[in-house]
């Protein structure tokens, strides 16, 4: 099995990819786009990719290439985030004059980064690779924000430790493949045990009041828990939307099915983007596996 | 009238001042924290703010300014928004070798930015002041993202005009002010004709299956039209979230008193940030000039 994520060695996305499948490869990607199109073309088995974190947010931009591709999830990873400003050996936090690092990250560090005085802050591509970019351009005045794997890969010092905004920093990553490797990776050995309890779907309404109530209806009447709700700009209609919903339901449950065909009866546009088991069952269930090889009883 | 806005001369943040009140002085602030601050110690008399741009989306951090601080919503303005890419006269396109400007304007640009082959894409804190900056210390590889005004302020050129990915590109902004004022601006004669058609409030909600349907039910049940929901990560507690809504009805019309009692039975926190005409009722109000006043609501 073969992982592309966004980043260089020491990503975030790259833990999450072995937290997923530990016997796994993955595969470095320059742009989200690039991963994207590295499991379109079958380079890879499935690709990972951030959604959203716990203090940062959604990452808007993976749900808007969600739609522009037509990969399928499969899969949802829950990754413990803990952020650090490196750089060169030998270099003091005084010194420090350029802070390089992910939007995400620099978000995730925002009252860290509002103490520090006259420094430029600069958005990069990735966490990892701003730490790369210290290493290959030898720059001694320059901090990136990226983790300690990171740093120990490219040879950075940690400046200061755990410098995200809160201890309890998740961010939740989802494993996407095309459509007819779908039934593969689901019936894997790895997911199989778990079933499908969790369904995420993105549609439009129409602009009549009430319409967002409307559809919500569709899972509440069913007793469908709504686990969350995204909306996106549509692009040139201002003030029309775009909406996500995550739901706790697999599409083969029968109340999941009908509230979908509820919803499809008046949302001009519905597309199920993937229905998997939730990274909270697949935690558990590896904790109970685990507790029961080793003997143990929780 | 004193409005504080961020960014330098020239931002989309001072037309829109220009735009809520022509003979209003437009104060400029380094940060959107010292438009709260510059309002809450009572140097100006309201604030303006960028809360979502059609293309790129909403602006979350100005979601949770309003939280942390303690001022309201009194009115909001919608300003179509061009952007070009400006550089110091005599500057070739092939000569640039970075793009600076607001991470919202690069996102807004995100497919002009992508056709750019080895530039450097670096996020400044606003448009105009990217301009400034190229002047200041004259960058000839250097361009922004910025409005024409910011351009001929600064003595650039425009080298590409219009390069939004969506010709229709609008951004919606809040008009925010202390407590003790928002009775004498919402009186004052500029937003008296139009009354109150539009709340916002903050919420959360307990962790149960179907919270957020029941909190929509109590408006969309009183035939009010909600026309955003929006929603933020509790900081430290991850996938518990705080809820915007806007909804299309004034705190003084019973059914939207109603409603909030309603949701303030079962939502943990409710904060109401603000009961405003909205943006398209003061701008049909001010297109059909002579047209009486039907805004005295009961």
């Amino acid at each position: 099995v073969l992982i592309a994520y966004q980043g260089e060695s020491g990503a975030f996305s790259e833990a999450a990819a072995a937290q997923f499948d530990p016997q796994a490869t993955a595969v470095a990607c320059p742009s989200f786009e690039d991963v994207f199109r590295s499991v379109e073309t079958s380079k890879t088995t499935c690709g990972i990719l951030p959604i959203e974190n716990s203090i940062g947010g959604t990452i808007h931009r993976n749900y808007d290439l969600m739609l522009e591709h037509d990969l399928k999830i499969v899969g949802e990873v829950e990754l413990p985030v803990v952020h650090n400003l490196v750089a060169l050996p030998g270099t003091r936090l005084e010194q420090v004059r350029q802070v390089i690092s992910h939007p995400q990250a620099l978000a995730q560090c925002d009252r860290f980064l509002r103490q520090l005085h006259d420094i430029e802050i600069i958005a990069t591509y990735d966490t990892a690779g701003s730490a790369k970019l210290i290493t290959e351009r030898n720059l001694p005045d320059v901090a990136a924000i990226a983790s300690e794997r990171a740093a120990s890969i490219f040879g950075l010092d940690v400046l200061q430790k755990s410098i995200q905004d809160f201890a309890d920093n998740v961010t939740r990553f989802l494993i996407v493949t095309r459509p007819a490797a779908v039934v593969d990776l689901l019936g894997s050995a790895r997911l199989k045990p778990f079933g499908k309890d969790k369904t995420t779907v993105v549609f439009t309404l129409p602009n009549t009041p009430g319409s967002l109530f409307r559809a919500l209806s569709a899972f509440a009447l069913r007793s469908i828990d709504v686990t969350k709700v995204e909306s996106r700009p549509l692009p040139g209609r201002p003030w029309e939307y775009l909406f996500y919903l995550d739901v706790g339901a697999g599409d083969d449950d029968q109340r999941c099915r009908r509230a979908l065909i509820d919803l499809a009866e008046f949302a001009p546009t519905l597309k199920t983007l993937g229905s998997y088991p939730s990274a909270v069952t697949v935690r558990k269930g590896a904790a109970a596996a685990g507790a029961a090889s080793s003997g143990s009883v929780a």
